[in-house]
């Protein structure tokens, strides 16, 4: 493979806010898109330079080199059964998706692609408010599950590290193991912070404004995404009783040492 | 009052990590210290330029401007009783104290103190680690509870001025009600997190990076300190049950919609 970027030909299937902040730095490095999506978002794509269409059948009629599913976590399965895969027109088309969970699409897309396609599984550890000012040196998590060409996966790998990702390869299995620990658990924080509705002060502490700054980013992520998270990862469940037991141990130290008043 | 700040002669009581890291500064702003602690700091006073007393005696018996009371919350109460206020040289003297909660100190320097001394209740919303960098526009809380000699008590807070804090007066009942759903909120987080044993991995976000970091400054703070956010604020455990009640509302809204898994 040559290291001077090659463009590709991406379909993006989903087109929610996260497809739309990728595909404004695929589009600025001169790869072609195009997109489909449950809503219409026809002139939002045609701003971004990106060709929409409604119908999925003309969507795949597109020769394209990569397809990228954005979709939530939890309409995955049901994106995917509404796929005609006999109808995309590159039989070693690479398949890429983006969920933050990653056992889950990897066993669910062995299961539904057809075997000529290619399968790279990724999770971008970051999005539209952390990645706001550029990616350098964000994470990006991905496993080459099923790669045969790998030119073109290169190739898709290279719009991450050209805009100074810090590649992070490990299987799907190892991130979600860790995405518990780290991601869901920040994510329930926020989401906790958020039922508290705490609210900076005239007196906050450092520590303190860094909550409310994690509750503002949290809640810019739909209900979805988090359930998401929840739902499909069969980590998530162990932490949030982590969790709940870590409250109970620190109240009962503050308890136990009450008589030291 | 001028404008130049007045050289003050300030003796502190409690010389632990928070006593040192304000001492330094009072230092190099010009003002002579002396200091008493439980435990013997002569040779790092000897380093810093304090004078260090063992006993608390010889300690009164220096002419000082201030007293400033800097112990942990939950020794306050013995530390008064150890204090043969008599011996003090100036019978107008100001004391301050910056302990975390403010009605519980108010209250009991108000029981203790003669009635010829001043009493100003401060908190300062940082510590070692978030001031380490400087001062500048930290919030610095105040009630002026019972000041008669203006000057002295203006030169006090002239320090916290001088080195760019925001200077918030506001009673000690209105501060307790805010920490707790702020600083005592935080200092939970953070030790919940410690319970957990979260660590950095190779795929954090920048939230969870956040979370990383507030674990970490928590826990450079001691368990006395975080109880005695807990004891003597009485509005700490409401907030206490807020986080867990909290909790239970995030787990039940995953729960709720399992079904549309
Ligand atoms: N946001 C981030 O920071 C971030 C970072 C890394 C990875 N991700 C992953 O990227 C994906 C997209 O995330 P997001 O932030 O854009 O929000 P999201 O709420 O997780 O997903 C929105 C996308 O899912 C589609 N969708 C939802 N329900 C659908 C259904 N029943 N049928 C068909 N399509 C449906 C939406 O289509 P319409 O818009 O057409 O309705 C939209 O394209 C998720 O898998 C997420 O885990 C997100
Ligand atoms: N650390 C911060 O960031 C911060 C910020 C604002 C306000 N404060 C307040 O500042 C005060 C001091 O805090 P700190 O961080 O230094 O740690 P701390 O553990 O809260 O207090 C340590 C101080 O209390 C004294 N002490 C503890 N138990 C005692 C006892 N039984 N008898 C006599 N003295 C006793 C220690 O004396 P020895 O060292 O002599 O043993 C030391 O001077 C606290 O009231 C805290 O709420 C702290």
């Amino acid at each position: 493979m040559s290291s001077s970027p090659e463009a590709l030909k991406i379909g993006i299937i989903g087109f929610g806010p996260f497809a739309q902040f990728l595909a404004s730095t695929m589009v600025k490095q001169g790869h072609t898109l195009t997109a489909t999506s449950r809503t219409d978002y026809s002139e939002l794509c045609s701003n971004l330079g990106v060709d929409f269409f409604r119908d999925i059948d003309t969507f795949l009629n597109v020769h394209n080199d990569v397809i990228l599913l954005c979709t939530s976590i939890v309409s995955l399965s049901q994106v995917l059964k509404s796929i005609p895969f006999h109808l995309v027109k590159n039989p070693n088309i690479l398949f890429v998706d983006v969920l933050s969970v990653k056992n889950y699409p990897r066993d669910l897309l062995l299961q539904v692609l057809p075997e000529t396609m290619d399968l790279l599984c990724t999770h971008p550890m970051f999005g539209p408010e952390s990645g706001r000012d550029g990616w350098d040196g964000l994470p990006f998590v991905f496993e080459k599950v099923r790669i045969r060409d790998q030119d073109v996966c290169s190739s898709f790998l290279q719009i991450f590290e050209l805009e100074g990702c810090r590649m992070v390869e490990m299987t799907c299995e190892e991130h979600d193991k860790q995405a518990a620990r780290s991601q869901f658990l920040t994510h329930t924080i926020g989401r906790i912070l958020s039922e508290m509705d705490i609210k900076s002060t005239s007196m906050d502490t450092k520590g303190f404004q860094k909550l409310v700054q994690l509750k503002e980013s949290t809640m810019k992520d739909g209900f979805d995404l988090y359930r998401g998270l929840f739902v499909h990862n069969k980590y998530a469940e162990q932490e949030l009783k982590n969790l709940e037991l870590a409250i109970q141990t620190v109240k009962q130290k503050l308890l136990d040492r009450m008589e030291e008043k």
